[in-house]
């Protein structure tokens, strides 16, 4: 259970790190939407690991293939099935882990569930499930961009304790997507790059946080009381592996102002209602005003470290366990793809959710 | 849509803050359950409104009434409404806002999503709708108390720049209950009422945090990967009025330490497994692992306030407003019950759903 | 659980025969709505018992309450909360009840499923739950007939072994309406009377058929594979106390046709597709196709009857039960507006399914 | 939308007939059963078309597949993904469909509700879309064997005016599998397999009966009010293709009995409720009473045969089609193991949600 997201636009995703392969697939897609497989294949070698000298490499091509719901290049409405084979299966590398729990990792806890695990590579709880995400937000991105003209973006804007702020209104794609951290401050990226191959060759890892931001959302959307938009983002974020957190607009810095400090007050412009700040971060009560969504997810540090770390086995004896092969001490650039993904998965449902109630 | 949570133990709120009353419909309750309006009164009683010094009196006793879903005094497993009868409708003093959209409330979204609202009082974004949730939230608190030995609390832990540390393993019940803003520690308590009384004094509002806390917790609850523990907690915190920000365990302070100082070791102790710290707050992997489940919820500083704003009306004219009436600069205190409530939604419904597919 | 119908026009029902009351929540009615006790009394009139010389009289007047959801007569696109209060509690009616299960009732049912059972008239069982069924089915059919132009009709077309032919394409509604059974032959709606009240004076009871139709409905609504518009309509009318069946269109007497005979031929007609017959009843493939639908209900013969009958009790002894009291012997009059309201929240529900997707 | 049936054992199922094949997800499976291709294989080479004399060969071998879900032979308790490559596409057969509505069938409906449709073979609306159901089924028929002794038969009880009455205790599923119709008189299968083939000399194609049957139910499955077990029976069948009525224990045939000859009693043996006659079917007020399950589901005849027919074009024309390449004039016997996977897919759902509740 708990494995489909979204009532109107909803996935399911399906998979393990080790297996046939992961996948999502879409039901409630609208039909005669331009859709091949070049339109989703982008967010996927986004997503993909083991791109860039700041981590380990890994061998798999996330080659993504759509089995089903569209023909002749356009969606039919019906249920789109998106599948990526898994070809980097080395089982031997996680013997170990058969019997042992690794700190902070969700291997104790799927063992005390299910009675049983995928104790390779992580199983479901790997990060190779958001492959699926990723594929079914490429879907809905194009949507949100074809049909409502907005803009999603995700960037890395905090690594341990270096943070560089960003101008939701203003910040470009192109800025993020040139350094490999996809952080928009040029300068700032240096700093963390060194920062991550230091604590690459540490053995240790780093946590941070991803902004994400949607442009051009128009007001109306979000379905109070408990589907609120930005309680939507928060599940959507929550869902990913390693988020500690989430805030949007002003979040937990806000708490310091006073009520008349904070407010947005409105001002008409255009025929449009605006508000000269944007505390709320597009958001209030639940359902977008029209200005810029923006948010924060905190990740945690990568909970695999090349240490000797003390830990249990699965018969509940004291052991140790020590993290070998691949190193990926900072998964923040590659969240940002996912982030995008469930961003704009949240909003095509509500958009869909809106039209049918109120349109 | 959006006005119900949960899945096997499923409620749907109504009502708004004038009109007819509000109240909940409660879906999936066991049956056999011992149940009265004696059971879910208290909880009523300590979100209500006006009760002390640092707020405006309103004059309401929220009785709660049960309207279906008991047989002398036990729960039959049918759907339980709850129904607690509006009594304080002054629409008079609502007139101006007919017309006007008060800053960074829900009056414009509302007016843009539904092109109506009730502008008595807010309506259905009025913090009346959560007496619905506390009701529901006091039948899920005695099941999981009941059945699971599980305690759920919350705390004021910082208002404006005040903070104050808590203990999840150890803070009271009592001793939060001891003052009038729920906060754990006495000499904080009343630097925060000194605050308030300055704040309510200044027509001006403050915001904060209240941290939520559930001791008891077995290991395996938690849905993966969408309904994942912590996904559904965020969604519950950020569904409630005023909420910008959710974190769990080390949240967003944890971001600045590295792997190896935030994982949390693993150890056997009397045939369990335990962890030496609890950074994970409770949930690994989107399941709980048996530690003490805490997080952070973030409250914006309260929109109304007693001075004159810029605003637009609802032919979109810049125009001015100014709140009077009641005043009450700080919801926090009140929160409490309310994040207790929506934790033991949560708590309950994995209850439900770990048994139905896991044991 | 199990207690809401509908996905995006969702209701909730709730209450018992004896209690509080019985009610309905509706979450998802468009806002807007012109909306007032007036536009639902009427249904919930036709579907009260004991109106009529041919049932024993009750003294309930099921007069409805809106307590949320509307604001000056018109939806807030907020839930609505119906209520009827229970007027005609006489527990003492039901004392041999508390122990005795009554043959084909769902007294044991109860009993096996929840270990309790409010057995004051049937608790839940009740034929009084649809009481809520039909408060929500009066506002869904004010929306497909004021935004769609969608005429709801049922009729009983069969009681015991006599039957009468109904034209789905011209039946009218005053014509069902001007006598007591709610058959649309007044030649046989004598008979029915008679042996109705020959049934009623010998303590026994009777089934029979209502037909329902829909005529206006425009192609394209249902949702395949699962959620066919047939598919909903059965488990609507199945949902029903008393249903035992269900067929559309051709249904089983189709069965002794080939397909030669069956195919409905597809004409254009002034533009439009129609077709030459009408056995698929309006849908095909799960989707309306624009043509009448129509389908029948079976009722079995309502359980209550005057003789005593072999049972056992709550602790599993054979013993006997004298039905008593009131006696309805045929519930098939009142089940016609039951069975449109039904079939005006599938209808509604899936009008705003098709928006949303496709649109 | 649409294209997921049951809540806690969900599955999804989605392809076309021609694209990259057809398939599954179910959410929701326990943990620790074993499972392999094996244990899925047999219902789904039973429900393969062009299997007997009787019909038109096809050669598709429907080999399946387990893409997620398992581990060295064991459910994970996450979602299984099952997938069937589809590999007799032959477009060029359809040509003549990109243009014109078959009638009767969905062509037409599909077009009106989404703009587009394969038209090659049927797509979605195909039958060969029930391969992911009889997958899905074959896991939900361990389960209910493995973990409550509960057996699951269909049987081809009527085809045009040739009926055979079947005893739903006594019936055997090698009887029922024996002859080449699944139908458990030897006797009438031989006639039921002498007018298929005549049938199909003369081009035309024939409709009928499967009878369903749920042997073993304990009681208490069921969730009033509108989740009640022969609801969601009703809508599992009548969301099949083709299927037009549906009714359980006494069903239509009920209707000219009274009540007190209609009625069963209860009586106590050997500790437990049972009742002396089953015209219930197994399920009074929703929930299952511990007899036997028993239904009828009405197909209507085949929509192909092979002769020219009226019918229009995508362009709103009149013009003709004739039937080409395979018939197959009668589905019913490959429809008994799909009426048996719906059976088991709505009982197991039943049995995770009543555990959920009640136990």
């Amino acid at each position: 259970m708990g494995n489909s997201f979204g009532h109107l636009f909803r996935i399911t995703t399906w998979g393990e790190s080790h297996g046939g392969g992961v996948g999502v697939v879409v039901d409630g897609c609208p039909p005669r939407l331009a859709l091949t497989e070049a339109d989703i294949q982008p967010d996927l070698d986004r997503r993909r690991p083991g791109q860039s000298r700041i981590v380990t490499p890994r061998k798999e091509s996330d080659t993504i293939q759509i089995l089903s719901g569209t023909f002749r290049g356009k969606t039919l409405g019906t249920p789109i099935c998106l599948w990526v084979r898994n070809e980097d299966a080395r089982p031997e590398a996680y013997e170990e882990m058969a019997s042992k729990f690794r700190p902070s990792h969700a291997d104790f806890t799927y063992h005390a569930k299910y009675g049983i695990r995928n104790w390779e590579g992580g199983g479901r709880a790997s990060a190779r499930e958001t492959v699926g995400r990723v594929a079914a937000g490429a879907i809905a991105r194009k949507i949100l961009r074809e049909r409502f003209g907005i803009e999603i973006l995700a960037c890395v804007t905090q690594i341990q304790n270096l943070k560089t702020p960003v101008d939701p209104e203003t910040v470009r794609f192109r800025d993020i997507e040139s350094n490999l951290v996809r952080c928009p401050s040029q300068e700032m990226a240096s700093k963390l790059i060194r920062l991550i191959e230091r604590t690459r060759r540490a053995g240790d890892s780093l946590g941070g946080i991803v902004t994400g931001i949607a442009r051009g959302v128009p007001p109306g959307w979000g379905e109070p009381v408990f589907d609120r938009l930005e309680a939507d983002l928060a599940k959507a974020m929550l869902s990913l592996p390693a988020a500690k957190g989430f805030d949007i607009g002003s979040g937990f810095a806000g708490i310091t102002m006073t009520g008349r400090q904070h407010n947005d007050l409105f001002r008409a412009r255009r025929g449009k209602v605006i508000t000269i700040t944007n505390r709320s971060g597009g958001i209030q009560g639940g359902i977008s005003n029209g200005q810029t969504i923006y948010f924060q997810v905190a990740f945690k540090p990568v909970a695999t470290v090349m240490h000797e770390q003390q830990t249990v086995d699965d018969r509940y004896r004291n052991t140790t366990l020590k993290g070998r092969g691949r190193h990926d001490p900072c998964v923040l650039p590659r969240a940002v793809p996912i982030v995008e993904a469930m961003t704009a998965l949240v909003l095509v449902d509500h958009a869909l959710r809106h039209k049918a109630q109120c349109q």
